[in-house]
């Protein structure tokens, strides 16, 4: 080629440096995380009351049509997938290649927060939004997206919509049922069209990366004093259902000597786990954060007590030997207290691990707005790890004010969103030259 | 007086020694206790499916007319009082002292067993008609009762009848509703009369003694070979509502040593009250019963645990100490866990002893009859604590299987249950000829 058209197709095809990269609206943004918090917020509340917008409610369906408005004032036209994922892609000027694909959810847990999900879900829109005042043609598409059912309450089974995408839909998933509704209802309901879900799978190799943009949820990078975090992957997690079997009785007329008490046992169990996570170093957690005692009554030693064992780490195996040393444990209680413990693996999630690639060029936009970042693991689940089964993955964390997440406390501050969503319009920039 | 008219007041009194105390006859109370299974027993079951006859229900309706029946059996005139107890008084040869008082209750928890109470309420049936047979007339009057809803399922206050014998009703209880039902209504439905409930008070030493006869709902006498139990007092019981308060927060997202775990001071505080009620010699018990975890899902570091510990012995100064210890402890677990625990007294029930004399006239029974006896304290509460507020109080224990009580499968063999009775009969004559 000579040199003008090599020009020439270099103005259509700009070489972005991050530095130049258009900062988002953070008002904007601000207003309409505010103006979202609207639907499925408590009767006569405010925005610090959180939000119960769980998917498939008629809150999330409001909260669903607000947002492909917003997607429609951008000149695009929403797609709702057979799923019930929706996506709106802006052309790149090569239309032949994979679009950068990111976005989030905005379904919630009942009693949750106004940042998880929605920050990610309208920081893309306000991507695309700055990108078109900017009027910034990029090479290849970028592609928002707005996941179904992240969160999981409905149906206790999350990630459905990036599950359905990646092809990962359980046997029979459609036809579960929850509060009276079947699932495919439930699709339905979002405008999905659950005979035709197949069609919702994206092959491998139909995007250039997933991004995705997301509160913490943790206290790491607010305690650090760093506003961006650059997620290593999302953990596995292990979780075994146990039961305890003891025998109940009276507590008045039964002797400590012959007593075979369940929640003794557990309880013994419970420590173990706490203990056992924290004896070695690194960022792997252990919870016992569901438990029941069987007859739960004050005066009767209790027969038997069910609880969830849950562990998460980056690395598998370190995990699974955790778990073996617990099974360990748990033979040694029974013995002591004359139980029987049946510890059985109930899920196995595989961890996600962010593509390198991607965490560098997150690394660079940070760099290029002056801020500081550390990587860091996810400790939740995120539609991103069923993106990362189909092409490189990244995620980009905002610091979670204490912590605190699923719950009304949630929050990010606001600069801290805007931060966010400039490095997210700086990465998908970058990986959209590409 | 002369010889002769010594010798005629002593026939008309006659010295009973307890070897010639008449049996009991054992089948006519086996066949009694299955005829009374009927009342409550589950659809399309057998004795063995045990019975749910909770006070105030049909069940219990029709249970009470069925002993009523019986008690006519005898040439007794029931009588129902105002709190819907029932007596039957067979008259002594003196009317002017205060009668021997026996009996139980025939109300069972939900899903219980056959014995516990009918044992006690049958038996003393099986006393008079024995009398009756043997043409014995007593000097002192010997009045059978039946209490009314001692297990206190329903309204979650037991001991009604006999709280409201010894004039120990609480304000406002006769307002109260269960499953919604008033408790004056209830008391209107067994054949009682609320309005008047204070003349169902009886005062103190209107009975010589009172004796029951109960099975013992613990494995002490089945392990130790003995058939009968006499007992040293029913125990005193302190009740603890413990509050653990932590942070919920998210199961992947907070670090270990970021936690505020509230089941894992829950659980130290649980292991601790077991450790702590074991570690000096004695019978005291301790026991968490009920236990719960907020919000208790898998992935949420549990927030709050509310918890009630129990505290058992006859010595009320033991079980007092060990609660303060306990209170050292949950400020322990608190700091080293950062949760907070709040431990407060929520019941206290004194212990009642049993008379020194009516123990030994039990034991002397047991040596007239033959029968191995042990004394031991009843860690279950009974009606005749409530007694012991009034006058002199025995109780007699018969093995129960396996110590299996308030369960389909309680059980107490045939045998141990016409000995049990045995003994009653042989202490009510021993007290009603005094």
């Amino acid at each position: 080629m000579n040199r003008r058209t090599f020009l020439g197709s270099m103005l259509a095809v700009p070489a972005f440096a991050q530095p130049s990269a258009p900062r988002v609206n953070g008002a904007r943004l601000r207003e309409r995380i505010e103006a979202l918090s609207i639907f499925g917020r408590p009767d006569g509340g405010t925005f610090a009351d959180g939000v119960s917008r769980v998917a498939y409610s008629d809150a999330d369906v409001a909260g669903r049509a607000y947002v492909m408005k917003l997607i429609e004032g951008l000149g695009l036209k929403p797609r709702v997938d057979a799923a019930g994922n929706i996506f709106a892609l802006r052309p790149g000027t090569n239309g032949t290649l994979p679009p950068v694909l990111f976005g989030s959810h905005i379904d919630s847990v009942p009693n949750g927060g106004n940042f998880d999900g929605d920050l990610g879900s309208l920081g893309a829109i306000e991507v695309l939004q700055t990108m078109n005042e900017a009027h910034i043609a990029t090479r290849r598409g970028v592609e928002l997206v707005v996941w179904q059912n992240e969160e999981g309450y409905a149906f206790n089974n999350g990630l459905a919509g990036s599950r359905a995408a990646a092809g990962h839909l359980e046997a029979g998933e459609l036809d579960a049922v929850w509060n009276g509704m079947k699932k495919s209802d439930a699709i339905r309901k979002i405008g999905g069209n659950p005979e035709r879900i197949a069609e919702a799978k994206r092959g491998p190799g139909t995007f250039a990366c997933y991004l995705e943009l997301h509160i913490e949820q943790g206290g790491t990078l607010e305690r650090a004093g760093i506003p961006i975090g650059v997620v290593e992957g999302i953990v596995a997690i292990d979780r075994y259902d146990v039961e305890v079997r003891g025998f109940a009785n009276h507590a008045g007329t039964t002797p400590m000597a012959e007593r075979r008490d369940a929640l003794v046992a557990a309880s013994m169990l419970t420590i173990a786990v706490n203990d056992t996570v924290r004896a070695e170093p690194g960022k792997q957690v252990g919870t016992v954060g569901q438990l029941n005692v069987i007859p739960n009554v004050p005066n009767i030693v209790p027969g038997t007590v069910r609880m969830v064992v849950e562990l998460r780490d980056l690395d598998a195996k370190k995990i699974a030997a955790i778990g073996e040393r617990l099974q360990a444990r748990a033979r040694e209680i029974a013995a002591k207290t004359g139980t029987e413990i049946v510890m059985r693996p109930a899920a196995h999630h595989d961890a996600a691990l962010a593509n390198p690639q991607v965490q560098s060029s997150i690394e660079a936009a940070c760099a290029g707005l002056g801020l500081k970042s550390q990587r860091l693991p996810s400790g939740a689940g995120h539609d991103a790890q069923m993106m990362a089964l189909l092409g490189p993955m990244g995620m980009i964390f905002v610091p979670s004010v204490r912590g605190i997440s699923h719950s009304p406390l949630e929050f990010t501050r606001w600069e801290d969103c805007a931060r966010g969503a400039d490095v997210l319009m700086a990465t998908v920039l970058d990986w959209a030259m590409r």
